[in-house]
């Protein structure tokens, strides 16, 4: 996420709403384990920004933003502090959330395709990046959290991911209109995340149960 | 921890007394889901060097110190591997390793500042980096033992090091003597600690019972 | 791995290999938690390839090889993909899979220490790269299945990287003729590792039963 090019100002707002409701999701989640006031800012700052972070890792793509400009930071640990103080409400705001986590998902996974595609990096790459920015937050926080992680697990979610970044990253090969092919791909894979929630649309599982040896 | 300027050869010390300390109870963790000595010996060098490991990735502060200095990883290597020989002896000496335990979390915080600090980074970013500096390698302790991390649930840790972090920087603004700023840090931090231990002081706690939906 | 010099061209050929068994054994555990078909995808990504990133983000050795070279990543992922149609035959040929498992234990290891070395690092960090980059991914794989890590706990597997990684490395400094130790060290290390699973082998274990106070 994050390193849009400025003109690109709704998308810019749009990850920070995003990056807040992930930090708000990932709190109530530290609440479900009773973790302490300071764990729940914690958690809510990786889950929001580890993806960024693993992709900067991953690239060698120095500073990371988070490091760079501090508001970052601040913006995800204030809205897990206030989490904390309105749980109810955000708890029955659920439906809110599912669809800001899916901004969030759809938004993260363009803008790690970007900064990738600034880096002169090949079509695979692009589309992992783009991956990883939109889902490894998630991913971190179930392991710090000590589950097995959902992404692996759920509803099309990693999936809806790989499709806006092909979707997303043909644009560049086409050079077409950027806005309008911005503004299809968000409509696209938002569409695409709330259908999978709301149907249930699953990818086969692979379900394997021969022992060990 | 590590990266201070020559000049605090006492904090220089105590570093690698802490560095020791934290390896060995990370030691007698591996114990008690019975790894093998391979397994103790990296969950060890792992506990104790894992934070400054990863604040160096997140800053880009490369080579890090113990690629460049070899020694940090033979001294705790060989303190997890005394502890297979001596393991009664260190869990008899307890209190002792509470102690330097605590002399750690607060020895590294500083040190992590300091190299924030040395890389121009912003006073938020300073503080993280001493907070992870400190307590990161705790937590990749806990998941690689498959333990929600204790940080997120235990007496005061990560906000004795957010404190001391705080105290600590406030003199690289106000420019005061530095010895005596470090010196007073370093009582401050540890007494809260140990108070923390002692008396039990929590952090509030975020409880929140509501099933996911 | 990776990063072979051209001319060992039998071990990069071999190395290919170690990282579609890996990839599949990997899919295998996937299938096991019931994963869906893009999580068995990654997993089998991340423990191919898990090893061999981590060396490089800790050695500040950019861009990884699979970013620059993303035929790595598309290996794997048609690896693991070729497993869920194929489980039972992957299954059945266990024993094969042991034994491409065990090259690629040995081949990483000797990659990871030539990609230390190229670096001028010391003996004992082109040891820790071997072992990183033969262990690593294989850790990351059971903290993703929420396991304890195999790793510390099974036969003989991290100390045949480290004894592989030991005699390589004194090559280094011996100046042998690199094509003969390269030979020596592989059949070295790959006859500890099957001679370790066929007698069971382990390294001594650290029970400690006291109890945390």
């Amino acid at each position: 996420m994050w390193n849009l090019p400025p003109s690109d100002s709704v998308l810019h707002f749009l990850s920070f709403v995003a990056l807040a409701a992930q930090a708000m999701t990932a709190a109530l989640a530290a609440g479900r384990r009773s973790m302490d006031w300071l764990g729940v800012c914690l958690l809510g700052c990786i889950t929001a920004l580890g993806g960024g972070t693993i992709r900067d890792l991953l690239l060698g793509h120095y500073p990371l933003v988070w490091v760079q400009n501090p508001f970052y930071l601040e913006l995800t640990v204030m809205a897990a502090f206030v989490t904390i103080l309105l749980a109810r409400l955000v708890h029955r705001l659920y439906l809110a959330f599912l669809v800001l986590d899916a901004i969030g998902l759809v938004v993260f996974t363009m803008t790690g395709c970007d900064v990738a595609w600034q880096m002169d990096a090949s079509l695979p790459i692009v589309i992992v990046s783009g991956m990883i920015t939109g889902c490894a937050g998630g991913v971190l926080r179930d392991i710090l959290c000590n589950d097995v992680p959902l992404l692996f697990r759920a509803e099309l979610y990693a999936s809806v991911s790989v499709v806006t970044g092909l979707f997303y990253a043909t644009a560049f090969g086409l050079k077409l209109n950027a806005e309008l092919w911005t503004i299809l791909t968000f409509a696209l894979g938002l569409s695409l995340r709330l259908l999978a929630i709301r149907y249930k649309w699953e990818m086969p599982k692979f379900v394997f149960t021969a022992d060990e040896r």
